[in-house]
Protein backbone atom coordinates (compact mmCIF):
# COMPACT_ATOMS: atom_id res chain seq x y z
CA UNK A 1 0.00 0.00 0.00
CA UNK A 2 1.47 2.99 -0.85
CA UNK A 3 0.93 6.19 1.80
CA UNK A 4 0.44 9.27 0.72
CA UNK A 5 2.67 12.28 0.83
CA UNK A 6 2.59 15.22 3.61
CA UNK A 7 1.66 17.07 0.90
CA UNK A 8 -1.09 14.98 -1.09
CA UNK A 9 -2.97 14.93 2.61
CA UNK A 10 -2.74 18.18 3.23
CA UNK A 11 -4.45 18.86 0.21
CA UNK A 12 -6.95 16.26 0.96
CA UNK A 13 -7.25 18.36 4.56
CA UNK A 14 -8.13 21.33 2.51
CA UNK A 15 -10.25 19.95 0.33
CA UNK A 16 -12.19 18.52 3.39
CA UNK A 17 -12.33 21.51 5.06
CA UNK A 18 -13.57 23.65 1.81
CA UNK A 19 -17.02 21.07 1.55
CA UNK A 20 -17.49 20.62 5.07
CA UNK A 21 -17.26 24.84 5.20
CA UNK A 22 -19.65 25.50 2.25
CA UNK A 23 -21.98 22.44 2.02
CA UNK A 24 -21.84 21.04 5.97
CA UNK A 25 -20.83 18.12 7.20
CA UNK A 26 -24.17 16.42 6.61
CA UNK A 27 -24.03 17.12 2.53
CA UNK A 28 -20.40 16.16 2.57
CA UNK A 29 -19.88 12.70 1.36
CA UNK A 30 -16.52 10.65 0.79
CA UNK A 31 -17.74 10.80 -2.87
CA UNK A 32 -17.77 14.45 -2.96
CA UNK A 33 -14.26 14.74 -1.15
CA UNK A 34 -12.73 12.27 -3.36
CA UNK A 35 -13.84 14.24 -6.44
CA UNK A 36 -12.74 17.39 -4.87
CA UNK A 37 -9.37 16.44 -3.80
CA UNK A 38 -8.91 14.79 -7.46
CA UNK A 39 -8.10 10.87 -5.58
CA UNK A 40 -10.08 7.81 -5.41
CA UNK A 41 -12.47 6.48 -2.15
CA UNK A 42 -10.16 4.17 -2.04
CA UNK A 43 -7.17 6.12 -1.57
CA UNK A 44 -9.63 8.11 0.97
CA UNK A 45 -10.72 5.02 2.99
CA UNK A 46 -7.08 3.42 2.68
CA UNK A 47 -6.02 6.27 4.69
CA UNK A 48 -9.03 7.49 7.19
CA UNK A 49 -11.92 4.67 8.05
CA UNK A 50 -14.78 6.85 8.14
CA UNK A 51 -15.84 10.37 7.73
CA UNK A 52 -15.70 11.46 10.79
CA UNK A 53 -12.10 10.66 11.52
CA UNK A 54 -10.69 12.05 8.03
CA UNK A 55 -12.61 15.20 9.03
CA UNK A 56 -11.05 15.45 12.87
CA UNK A 57 -8.00 14.64 11.21
CA UNK A 58 -8.43 18.01 8.91
CA UNK A 59 -9.50 19.93 11.66
CA UNK A 60 -6.35 19.39 13.78
CA UNK A 61 -4.65 21.35 10.51
CA UNK A 62 -6.30 24.39 11.85
CA UNK A 63 -4.12 24.57 14.68
CA UNK A 64 -1.76 27.61 14.44
CA UNK A 65 1.46 26.36 14.22
CA UNK A 66 3.24 26.12 17.95
CA UNK A 67 4.21 29.79 19.48
CA UNK A 68 5.75 31.02 22.35
CA UNK A 69 3.02 32.18 24.96
CA UNK A 70 2.95 35.98 25.41
CA UNK A 71 4.45 36.87 28.34
CA UNK A 72 3.73 40.89 29.28
CA UNK A 73 4.12 40.64 33.02
CA UNK A 74 0.07 41.00 33.26
CA UNK A 75 -3.17 39.01 32.59
CA UNK A 76 -4.37 41.91 30.44
CA UNK A 77 -1.37 41.86 28.45
CA UNK A 78 -0.96 38.46 27.72
CA UNK A 79 -4.64 38.22 27.12
CA UNK A 80 -4.76 41.11 24.54
CA UNK A 81 -1.60 39.59 22.79
CA UNK A 82 -2.80 36.10 22.48
CA UNK A 83 -6.08 38.08 20.73
CA UNK A 84 -4.03 39.92 18.67
CA UNK A 85 -1.90 37.00 17.21
CA UNK A 86 -4.99 34.74 16.73
CA UNK A 87 -7.66 36.61 16.21
CA UNK A 88 -7.18 36.92 12.03
CA UNK A 89 -7.37 32.88 11.62
CA UNK A 90 -10.03 32.44 13.84
CA UNK A 91 -12.15 35.56 11.87
CA UNK A 92 -10.81 33.69 8.67
CA UNK A 93 -12.26 30.26 10.14
CA UNK A 94 -15.95 31.42 10.72
CA UNK A 95 -17.90 29.82 8.36
CA UNK A 96 -15.75 26.46 9.43
CA UNK A 97 -15.82 26.75 12.98
CA UNK A 98 -20.22 27.22 12.88
CA UNK A 99 -20.00 24.53 10.46
CA UNK A 100 -18.15 22.10 12.55
CA UNK A 101 -20.24 22.95 15.74
CA UNK A 102 -23.20 22.27 13.54
CA UNK A 103 -22.18 19.51 12.89
CA UNK A 104 -20.72 18.65 16.72
CA UNK A 105 -24.51 19.11 18.22
CA UNK A 106 -25.72 16.49 14.92
CA UNK A 107 -23.14 13.81 15.20
CA UNK A 108 -22.57 12.17 18.31
CA UNK A 109 -19.49 10.74 16.83
CA UNK A 110 -17.81 13.51 15.69
CA UNK A 111 -19.08 15.32 18.71
CA UNK A 112 -16.82 13.14 21.14
CA UNK A 113 -14.39 13.15 18.53
CA UNK A 114 -13.94 16.25 18.58
CA UNK A 115 -13.90 17.02 22.65
CA UNK A 116 -11.40 14.51 23.17
CA UNK A 117 -8.87 15.26 20.14
CA UNK A 118 -9.72 19.48 19.88
CA UNK A 119 -12.87 21.34 20.29
CA UNK A 120 -12.02 24.17 22.23
CA UNK A 121 -8.92 22.64 23.67
CA UNK A 122 -6.02 24.65 21.71
CA UNK A 123 -7.97 28.24 23.07
CA UNK A 124 -8.98 26.65 26.18
CA UNK A 125 -5.28 25.43 26.86
CA UNK A 126 -3.80 29.08 26.25
CA UNK A 127 -5.82 30.87 28.45
CA UNK A 128 -5.23 28.53 31.29
CA UNK A 129 -2.14 28.80 30.93
CA UNK A 130 -2.03 32.79 31.22
CA UNK A 131 -4.41 32.39 34.14
CA UNK A 132 -2.24 29.90 35.80
CA UNK A 133 0.70 32.20 35.71
CA UNK A 134 -1.38 35.25 36.76
CA UNK A 135 -2.64 32.82 39.74
CA UNK A 136 1.30 31.85 40.24
CA UNK A 137 3.14 35.51 40.71
CA UNK A 138 0.04 36.81 43.12
CA UNK A 139 -1.83 39.10 40.40
CA UNK A 140 -4.74 37.26 41.25
CA UNK A 141 -6.95 35.00 42.96
CA UNK A 142 -9.99 33.75 41.74
CA UNK A 143 -12.96 31.69 42.96
CA UNK A 144 -12.36 27.72 41.68
CA UNK A 145 -16.03 28.14 39.79
CA UNK A 146 -15.37 30.61 37.43
CA UNK A 147 -12.03 29.29 36.08
CA UNK A 148 -14.13 26.16 34.52
CA UNK A 149 -16.61 29.17 32.19
CA UNK A 150 -13.40 30.83 31.21
CA UNK A 151 -12.77 29.16 28.29
CA UNK A 152 -16.47 29.55 26.59
CA UNK A 153 -16.71 33.08 28.21
CA UNK A 154 -13.42 33.56 25.83
CA UNK A 155 -14.45 32.09 22.50
CA UNK A 156 -18.35 33.32 22.65
CA UNK A 157 -18.04 36.11 20.52
CA UNK A 158 -15.58 34.64 17.98
CA UNK A 159 -18.03 31.68 17.69
CA UNK A 160 -21.68 33.92 17.74
CA UNK A 161 -20.24 36.61 15.57
CA UNK A 162 -22.81 36.39 12.91
CA UNK A 163 -25.38 37.52 15.71
CA UNK A 164 -23.08 40.43 16.76
CA UNK A 165 -25.68 42.77 14.95
CA UNK A 166 -23.35 46.00 16.00
CA UNK A 167 -19.95 45.45 16.13
CA UNK A 168 -17.97 44.09 13.13
CA UNK A 169 -15.42 41.82 15.50
CA UNK A 170 -11.56 42.36 15.30
CA UNK A 171 -8.75 42.58 18.27
CA UNK A 172 -10.00 45.78 19.32
CA UNK A 173 -13.42 44.48 20.08
CA UNK A 174 -12.09 41.51 21.27
CA UNK A 175 -10.00 42.95 23.68
CA UNK A 176 -12.90 45.19 24.96
CA UNK A 177 -15.01 41.96 25.30
CA UNK A 178 -12.05 40.43 27.33
CA UNK A 179 -11.65 44.21 29.53
CA UNK A 180 -15.06 44.38 30.14
CA UNK A 181 -16.07 40.14 31.36
CA UNK A 182 -13.42 37.68 31.66
CA UNK A 183 -11.10 40.43 33.42
CA UNK A 184 -13.32 41.63 35.75
CA UNK A 185 -14.79 38.07 36.69
CA UNK A 186 -10.83 37.49 37.90
CA UNK A 187 -10.66 40.20 40.14
CA UNK A 188 -9.43 42.85 37.21
CA UNK A 189 -11.43 45.68 37.10
CA UNK A 190 -12.59 47.18 33.89
CA UNK A 191 -10.05 50.85 33.29
CA UNK B 1 -54.31 33.41 -6.46
CA UNK B 2 -55.18 30.82 -3.23
CA UNK B 3 -53.63 32.27 0.01
CA UNK B 4 -51.80 29.54 2.06
CA UNK B 5 -53.96 28.64 5.22
CA UNK B 6 -51.97 29.13 8.69
CA UNK B 7 -52.09 25.37 9.34
CA UNK B 8 -49.87 25.10 5.40
CA UNK B 9 -48.18 27.82 6.08
CA UNK B 10 -47.09 26.31 9.62
CA UNK B 11 -46.46 22.53 7.70
CA UNK B 12 -44.25 24.76 5.17
CA UNK B 13 -42.35 26.13 8.08
CA UNK B 14 -41.79 23.18 9.85
CA UNK B 15 -40.56 20.82 6.82
CA UNK B 16 -37.91 24.08 6.25
CA UNK B 17 -36.58 23.99 9.64
CA UNK B 18 -36.44 20.06 9.77
CA UNK B 19 -34.11 20.36 6.35
CA UNK B 20 -32.32 23.05 7.34
CA UNK B 21 -31.52 21.60 10.58
CA UNK B 22 -30.30 17.95 8.93
CA UNK B 23 -28.55 19.04 5.74
CA UNK B 24 -27.55 22.28 6.57
CA UNK B 25 -29.14 26.02 4.72
CA UNK B 26 -26.83 25.65 1.66
CA UNK B 27 -27.51 22.60 0.53
CA UNK B 28 -31.58 22.72 1.68
CA UNK B 29 -32.87 23.51 -1.88
CA UNK B 30 -36.38 25.12 -2.42
CA UNK B 31 -36.86 21.65 -4.68
CA UNK B 32 -36.34 19.52 -1.55
CA UNK B 33 -38.30 22.25 0.75
CA UNK B 34 -41.05 21.53 -2.21
CA UNK B 35 -41.04 18.42 -1.54
CA UNK B 36 -40.71 17.41 2.03
CA UNK B 37 -43.54 19.74 2.69
CA UNK B 38 -45.62 18.15 -0.50
CA UNK B 39 -46.48 21.64 -2.46
CA UNK B 40 -45.67 22.84 -5.57
CA UNK B 41 -42.63 25.32 -6.38
CA UNK B 42 -44.85 27.93 -7.39
CA UNK B 43 -46.60 27.59 -4.17
CA UNK B 44 -43.44 28.16 -2.55
CA UNK B 45 -42.88 30.70 -4.60
CA UNK B 46 -45.97 33.34 -4.73
CA UNK B 47 -45.52 32.98 -1.14
CA UNK B 48 -41.94 33.72 -0.14
CA UNK B 49 -39.57 35.46 -2.72
CA UNK B 50 -36.22 34.06 -2.03
CA UNK B 51 -35.33 30.90 0.31
CA UNK B 52 -34.22 33.62 2.97
CA UNK B 53 -37.41 35.02 2.92
CA UNK B 54 -39.06 31.29 3.78
CA UNK B 55 -36.14 30.22 6.38
CA UNK B 56 -36.68 33.61 8.32
CA UNK B 57 -40.01 33.36 8.55
CA UNK B 58 -40.00 30.08 10.05
CA UNK B 59 -37.35 30.92 12.45
CA UNK B 60 -40.44 33.28 13.51
CA UNK B 61 -42.08 30.52 14.51
CA UNK B 62 -39.35 29.15 16.81
CA UNK B 63 -40.05 31.91 18.77
CA UNK B 64 -42.17 30.67 22.09
CA UNK B 65 -45.62 31.96 22.60
CA UNK B 66 -45.57 34.89 24.67
CA UNK B 67 -45.03 34.97 27.97
CA UNK B 68 -44.85 37.50 31.46
CA UNK B 69 -41.74 38.01 32.52
CA UNK B 70 -40.67 36.25 35.73
CA UNK B 71 -40.89 38.76 38.54
CA UNK B 72 -39.54 36.89 41.90
CA UNK B 73 -38.29 40.22 43.12
CA UNK B 74 -34.34 39.42 43.04
CA UNK B 75 -32.47 39.52 39.83
CA UNK B 76 -30.76 36.04 40.39
CA UNK B 77 -35.09 34.44 40.90
CA UNK B 78 -35.36 36.30 37.65
CA UNK B 79 -33.06 34.81 35.63
CA UNK B 80 -33.31 31.22 37.28
CA UNK B 81 -37.15 31.41 36.14
CA UNK B 82 -36.10 32.60 32.70
CA UNK B 83 -34.17 29.74 32.57
CA UNK B 84 -36.53 27.46 33.77
CA UNK B 85 -39.42 28.19 31.65
CA UNK B 86 -37.21 28.39 28.21
CA UNK B 87 -34.06 25.94 28.20
CA UNK B 88 -35.94 23.12 27.16
CA UNK B 89 -37.14 24.66 23.85
CA UNK B 90 -33.62 25.81 23.86
CA UNK B 91 -31.85 22.43 24.27
CA UNK B 92 -34.51 20.91 21.64
CA UNK B 93 -33.67 23.54 19.08
CA UNK B 94 -29.62 22.83 19.33
CA UNK B 95 -29.28 21.56 15.99
CA UNK B 96 -31.24 24.34 14.12
CA UNK B 97 -29.51 26.98 15.86
CA UNK B 98 -26.27 25.57 14.99
CA UNK B 99 -27.11 25.32 11.70
CA UNK B 100 -28.70 29.22 11.44
CA UNK B 101 -25.25 29.94 12.96
CA UNK B 102 -23.62 28.16 10.22
CA UNK B 103 -26.04 29.92 7.79
CA UNK B 104 -25.92 33.57 8.84
CA UNK B 105 -21.83 33.26 8.97
CA UNK B 106 -21.87 32.16 5.20
CA UNK B 107 -24.85 34.09 3.85
CA UNK B 108 -24.53 38.12 4.36
CA UNK B 109 -28.63 38.21 3.34
CA UNK B 110 -29.35 36.11 5.88
CA UNK B 111 -26.99 36.87 8.22
CA UNK B 112 -28.82 40.94 7.55
CA UNK B 113 -32.28 39.29 7.85
CA UNK B 114 -32.11 37.57 10.97
CA UNK B 115 -30.22 40.47 13.03
CA UNK B 116 -32.85 42.84 12.13
CA UNK B 117 -35.71 40.34 12.26
CA UNK B 118 -34.72 37.57 14.97
CA UNK B 119 -31.23 36.80 16.18
CA UNK B 120 -31.04 36.75 19.79
CA UNK B 121 -33.63 39.54 20.01
CA UNK B 122 -35.79 37.37 21.85
CA UNK B 123 -33.22 36.45 24.75
CA UNK B 124 -31.69 39.89 24.24
CA UNK B 125 -34.81 41.55 24.96
CA UNK B 126 -36.19 39.30 27.88
CA UNK B 127 -32.66 39.58 29.97
CA UNK B 128 -32.35 43.09 29.28
CA UNK B 129 -35.76 44.11 30.37
CA UNK B 130 -35.20 42.25 33.57
CA UNK B 131 -31.65 44.01 34.16
CA UNK B 132 -33.67 47.47 33.34
CA UNK B 133 -35.83 46.43 36.12
CA UNK B 134 -33.04 45.55 38.74
CA UNK B 135 -31.20 48.59 37.66
CA UNK B 136 -35.09 50.67 38.40
CA UNK B 137 -35.57 48.99 42.10
CA UNK B 138 -32.05 49.76 42.91
CA UNK B 139 -30.60 46.52 43.25
CA UNK B 140 -27.05 46.97 40.85
CA UNK B 141 -25.94 49.59 39.18
CA UNK B 142 -23.65 48.41 36.78
CA UNK B 143 -21.09 49.84 34.11
CA UNK B 144 -22.96 50.59 30.97
CA UNK B 145 -20.24 48.62 28.94
CA UNK B 146 -20.87 45.17 30.39
CA UNK B 147 -25.08 45.55 29.56
CA UNK B 148 -23.67 45.63 25.79
CA UNK B 149 -22.24 41.74 26.17
CA UNK B 150 -25.06 40.36 28.56
CA UNK B 151 -26.84 39.11 25.60
CA UNK B 152 -24.29 37.10 24.50
CA UNK B 153 -22.83 35.93 27.34
CA UNK B 154 -26.57 34.92 28.44
CA UNK B 155 -26.54 32.29 25.02
CA UNK B 156 -22.98 31.69 25.09
CA UNK B 157 -23.18 27.97 26.94
CA UNK B 158 -26.66 27.08 24.93
CA UNK B 159 -25.48 27.94 21.70
CA UNK B 160 -21.56 26.04 22.47
CA UNK B 161 -22.97 23.31 23.91
CA UNK B 162 -21.92 20.72 21.74
CA UNK B 163 -18.41 21.83 22.55
CA UNK B 164 -18.92 21.55 26.33
CA UNK B 165 -17.21 18.57 27.26
CA UNK B 166 -18.01 17.26 30.24
CA UNK B 167 -21.56 18.83 31.51
CA UNK B 168 -24.63 18.35 29.54
CA UNK B 169 -26.66 21.11 29.66
CA UNK B 170 -29.29 21.57 31.55
CA UNK B 171 -31.04 24.00 34.17
CA UNK B 172 -29.50 23.63 37.14
CA UNK B 173 -25.69 24.17 34.79
CA UNK B 174 -27.50 27.11 33.29
CA UNK B 175 -28.13 28.46 36.27
CA UNK B 176 -25.24 28.03 38.36
CA UNK B 177 -23.41 29.18 35.44
CA UNK B 178 -25.25 32.37 35.55
CA UNK B 179 -24.18 32.48 38.93
CA UNK B 180 -20.94 32.77 38.44
CA UNK B 181 -20.50 34.88 35.07
CA UNK B 182 -23.78 36.97 34.55
CA UNK B 183 -24.12 38.09 38.07
CA UNK B 184 -20.90 38.74 39.16
CA UNK B 185 -20.51 41.08 36.31
CA UNK B 186 -23.37 43.29 37.64
CA UNK B 187 -22.10 42.90 40.95
CA UNK B 188 -24.03 40.43 42.36
CA UNK B 189 -21.52 38.19 43.60
CA UNK B 190 -21.33 34.06 43.54
CA UNK B 191 -22.85 32.45 46.68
Amino acid sequence: VTRLTPERTSEIHAATLELVATRGFASTTMDAIAEHARCSKATLYRQWETKVGLVVDAMQQLKPPPAPLPDTGTLKGDLHALVEGGITLVLESGVLITAILHAASQDTELREALQSRLAVDDERGEVEQLVDRAIARGEISPDPAVLAYLPLVFIAPMVLQPLLAEHKLDADVMNHYLDTTLLPLLGIPAA
